[in-house]
C-alpha cells in the first residue's frame, strides 16, 4: 500500500489546478446550498434547555454502553467518566465540553474541486439513497442489487444537477462478497464520478482500505490534512456503541476524516414515544459519540445525526414523513446549532413500495422539513424507497429534480430594485398582462424554478403522447441520463493504481458471503 | 322569500341547542387546528416595510380599477380617493385605514355548532377543492362533473374527518343551467352535509340565494348577527375589481357574511416575476378590496386572500408547489398578519394530470409551506387535480388523508413529564427496547399519526394483496366512504323549506347555459 501511496506522491504533487484538469467532461451542478432563510425553530429556550439538562442526566445517570472496545472504555475513564463494565456514566457537563473541539464547519474535498462541499453553517449539501440491498425499476421490477445496479447509481448522481455528492452505498452489490464489495464501490465513487464519497463503515479494515483508496485518489499529505469522505456512523439506540461501529469510526477521526455521529431511531422502538423524550436520547448519544470522536482526535471533523422514523403501532412498520418525525427533526437540528456542529437528518424517506402519490407525500413532507430544520448534510436526499430496502431508479430522478427546489427555496427573496418590479407595476397597470413586459423578458430564465421531468404540457399532448404517469416519465428520465452519461477524466496511472490496490485486497483473503 | 324567513322565523327560535339536536348521526371530525408551533418569518422588517411602503405607492400613484360599478366609484370618491373614470387612486395610508374595522378574527357558524370555525389567529381552518369544471376517478377518467358528481364530493367532504368545512364549488355541476346550479349546490351543502359552507358569487343575485337560503337554515336573525358563510370573491388581478364580484362582495358585506378577498395571481402573467413585485402588487389589492369591504359595511369579516401559482415560461401552463410560490405564500402570510386579518392561502395544488407522484410532490410542498405560512383558511385544501380543471376522488381522499398530519404538526412538542419520558429512558436503559415499555403502552395510541389510506403493509402482503399503488387504494377508501356516508338528521320542516324555495327560483326564470 505504501508503495501505491508512494508512486502517487512522485507522479502528482497534488494541488486544485492538476486535478480539475483531469475533468475534461463537464457535467453540470448546482453548488452546495447556501441558505439565506432562516431556520424554523420550533422549541423555544425553555425546551431546548430542559432537553439539554435531561440529556445530561441520562449521561451521568444511565449511561452508555461501548461493547467490545475496551479502548474506549479506557480513553473515557482516563477523560473522567465512570465506568462500570462496558457502561460508561459521563459526569454533567464532560460530553458537551469535550464536544467543543470538534469543528463547526469544515470542507469535504471532492477529486474535482470545483465539486468541494463545505459542511457547517448555512450549507446544505445533498447526497443520495444509503444501503438498500434491493433495487426497482419499472421493467425490472423489484430484485436483489448488483455491482451493475451499484454503478448505474452511480452514474445518475453524477448526472443530476442538484445532487452534490456521490454518497456511499447507493445500493448494496450482493453479487460481490460481503468482504470485497466495498473495493468496488469505493472503486465507482472515484473513477465513474468527480462529486465527493462516503466510506467504508461496516469493518475497520474496510475504514482502512477506504483511507488507502483515497490516499491513491488524492495523494497521502492531502488526505492527511483534509477531510475527503464523510462516513457514515450509526449509533445503536437506544445508548449503545457498539464496536465495529466504533473501530470504523477510530480509523477515521485518526485519518482526520469525517464521520456522522447519527443516532439511528425508530420512535417507540429504539426511542420513547414522545418527541421530548426522543430528542433527549437522540442528544445524550450525540454528546457521547462526538466526544468520543473527539477523544480519538482532537478536532476530527463529525456531524451531529439524527436519522429519525416512527413505528406503525398496528404493523410494526416504520412510517416516514409523519409530524413526529418533522418535530424531531426541527428539534435535532435546535440542539446541533447550539453545540456549534453540522447538523445531518432529512432525505427523500417513504413507506411506499411503489414510487406513486405515497412515496411521493412522504418525501415532500421529509425535504421540506429538513431544509426548514437547517439541516447541513442530507444522506437519502433521492432514491429512497419501501423504509429503505430498495433503490428506485425513478424516484432516484424524481427526487432528484425536487431537490432543484429546495436549491431555490433557500435562495430567499430579492429586495433589490429588480426584485421590486415597481417599474414592471407602473408598465402594465391595471388590468394589463406582464406577459410582454420588458421586467418579464429580462428575467424570465431565472425567476422561475423548472421540474426536468414533470409533466406541464397541455392535457390534449399529454394524451396524444401516451398519458404518462410521473414514473414512466421517470424511466424515461433514467435511460437518458445512462445513454448521455460520459465518465469525467481521469488520470490513467491513478486509475491503474486503484485498479491494482482493489485487486491485490481481493486476492488476499477468500470471499466472504452473508 | 320574507315568507319562508318568516316561517323559519316562527318554527325555531334559533339556538346551539336545538341545531345540535338536528344532527342524531355523528360523524367523527376533528376540531379546526389551533396552531402550537411559530409561523415561517421569510422576510425581514425591512423587507416588510418596502413591500408595504410600495403597495402604497402603487394605490396612490397607479391606482386600481373598480369596472362597471359606478356605486364603487362614488363611494371611494367620498372616502377620498382620487377618482378619474374607473381609476381610483387611493392617497397614501387610507386603504390600511379603512381596513382597520375588519375584524382579526370571526366565527364561521354551521348548523351542526360542533362544527363552527375560528378564522383568524392561530387557527387553520380546511376546506376541500373548489371550481374544477371535470372530474376523474379510477374507472370512469376524466369527464364533465355533474350534479351527482357534486354530491359525492359533499359526501366525501362530510365523511373526512380533517376536513373542518364543506366548502363551495366542490366541482362545477355542469348538467345543471348555469343560473341554477347555485341552488342545488347549496341545497347540497346544506342538507347532506352539517358543516359550514361557501356561499355563491357568481352574480350578485345568487349571493342574493345564497342569503336567502342561509336565512332559511339558520332563521333570518341569526344569519344578520353571525356569519354563516364564507365566500371567495376573487379579484381580476393585476389591479381590477370587476362589478359581478365586487357585486358579490356587497351583498355579502351587507348581510355580515364572510368573504376572502383574493388576488388571483399567476406570476409573470397576472403580477411580475418576481416574488418581491408579486407581494407588492398582492397586498395593493388586498388593501384596496378589504378597504372597500368596509366601505359598504364597517366590520364585514373578511379573509386577506392570496392565490399563487407561477406559469411555466416553456408551455404557458401554471405550476404548483414551486419555490416561488412558497416565497410568496410565506410572505404574504406575514403581511396579512402585520394587517391584523384571517389569512387564506394553500391548496392541494398540482399540474400533474392523475393522482400520482407528481401531484403528490406538488400537494405536499404547498401543504406544509402553507401551514408554516400561517394560513388560516385554506380553500382546495384536498381534491384540486390537473391546475384546478379536475376534481379528483382519489386524490380528495388522498390529501384529505395528509390533512391529519397537518393536525398533528401543529401541536407542536409537548414538554411535560410524560412528554419527557425520562422515566421510560430509565426503565429501558442502553441496549433495550421501547415497544414493551410502560410509557409507550400508556401513549402508543396517540402517540403517532397514522394514515388511514396509504400502505404500511409487509411487503409480502402487499403483494398478495395486488401490490396496489396509493390512486387504487385511494379508490377503495372513496367507495367505502361514499357506502358508510349518511346524511345527518335534519329538521324536515327546513329541509321542505329550502326545496320550495330552490323549486320557486328555478320557476322562476329559464334555464342559462355557458
Amino acid at each position: 500500500m505504501n508503495e501505491v501511496r508512494g508512486e502517487r506522491r512522485t507522479r502528482g504533487g497534488g494541488g486544485a489546478a492538476r486535478r480539475a484538469e483531469r475533468t475534461a467532461v463537464s457535467i453540470e451542478t448546482a453548488k452546495f446550498i447556501e441558505r439565506k432563510i432562516p431556520n424554523f425553530e420550533i422549541l423555544n429556550e425553555e425546551a431546548l434547555e430542559i432537553i439539554e439538562y435531561n440529556a445530561d442526566t441520562v449521561l451521568e445517570e444511565i449511561g452508555v454502553n461501548f461493547v467490545d472496545n475496551p479502548g474506549a472504555l479506557a480513553l473515557w475513564r482516563e477523560a473522567g467518566a465512570d465506568v462500570q463494565g462496558e457502561r460508561v456514566r459521563i459526569p454533567r457537563g464532560l460530553a458537551r465540553a469535550l464536544c467543543k473541539t470538534a469543528p463547526s464547519r469544515f470542507t469535504q474535498h471532492a477529486r474535482n474541486p470545483e465539486r468541494n462541499v463545505e459542511i457547517g453553517g448555512k450549507s446544505l449539501v445533498l447526497a443520495p439513497v444509503y444501503g438498500p440491498p434491493f433495487v426497482r425499476d419499472l421493467e425490472g421490477g423489484r430484485r436483489y442489487a448488483t455491482i451493475a445496479d451499484f454503478r448505474n447509481f452511480v452514474k445518475l448522481g453524477y448526472m443530476s444537477k442538484w445532487l452534490h455528492h456521490s454518497g456511499g452505498t447507493v445500493c448494496e452489490p450482493t453479487d460481490i462478497a460481503v468482504n470485497k464489495r466495498h473495493l468496488d464501490m469505493l472503486q465507482a465513487h472515484m473513477t465513474l464520478s468527480d462529486k465527493p464519497y462516503m466510506g467504508s463503515v461496516t469493518e475497520p479494515v474496510r475504514a482502512e482500505d477506504s483511507v488507502a483508496m483515497s490516499k491513491i485518489l488524492f495523494g497521502s499529505d492531502f488526505v492527511d490534512q483534509n477531510a475527503v469522505m464523510t462516513s457514515l456512523i450509526n449509533i445503536n439506540s437506544p445508548l449503545t456503541f457498539d464496536g465495529v461501529m466504533m473501530g470504523a469510526l477510530e480509523v477515521y477521526a485518526r485519518a482526520n476524516q469525517a464521520a456522522i455521529i447519527s443516532p439511528f431511531i425508530v420512535g417507540g422502538a429504539m426511542a420513547p414515544v414522545t418527541v421530548a423524550g426522543t430528542l433527549t436520547q437522540v442528544l445524550a448519544e450525540v454528546l457521547a459519540g462526538v466526544a468520543y470522536s473527539q477523544l480519538i482526535r482532537k478536532g476530527a471533523p463529525v456531524i451531529f445525526g439524527a436519522f429519525v422514523t416512527s413505528i406503525d403501532m398496528n404493523s410494526g412498520a416504520p412510517t416516514f414523513g409523519t409530524p413526529e418525525a418533522a418535530h424531531i427533526t426541527y428539534g435535532a437540528g435546535q440542539l446541533a446549532r447550539r453545540m456549534n456542529l453540522p447538523y445531518r437528518s432529512g432525505g427523500s424517506f417513504c413507506g411506499s413500495k411503489l414510487p406513486d402519490a405515497q412515496s411521493a407525500y412522504e418525501t415532500a413532507n421529509t425535504l421540506n422539513m429538513a431544509l426548514l430544520s437547517g439541516v447541513n448534510f442530507m444522506l437519502h436526499a433521492c432514491g429512497w424507497l419501501e423504509g429503505g430496502l430498495v433503490s428506485s431508479y425513478e424516484k432516484f430522478v424524481l427526487d432528484a429534480d425536487q431537490l432543484g427546489a429546495l436549491h431555490h427555496i433557500a435562495k430567499g427573496v430579492s429586495m433589490d430594485e429588480n426584485g421590486q418590479a415597481m417599474d414592471a407595476i407602473r408598465e402594465v397597470g391595471p388590468g394589463g398582462h406582464y406577459l410582454g413586459c420588458q421586467h418579464t423578458q429580462n428575467n424570465f430564465k431565472t425567476a422561475f424554478w423548472r421540474s426536468d421531468v414533470l409533466d406541464y404540457k397541455p392535457y390534449e399532448t399529454w394524451e396524444d403522447e401516451g398519458a404518462r404517469d410521473s414514473a414512466t416519465l421517470a424511466s424515461v428520465r433514467v435511460k437518458k441520463q445512462l445513454r448521455d452519461y460520459q465518465e469525467p477524466s481521469l488520470d490513467p496511472a491513478i486509475a491503474e493504481a486503484l485498479q491494482a490496490y482493489v485487486d491485490q485486497r481481493k486476492a488476499s483473503e477468500p470471499d466472504a458471503f452473508g
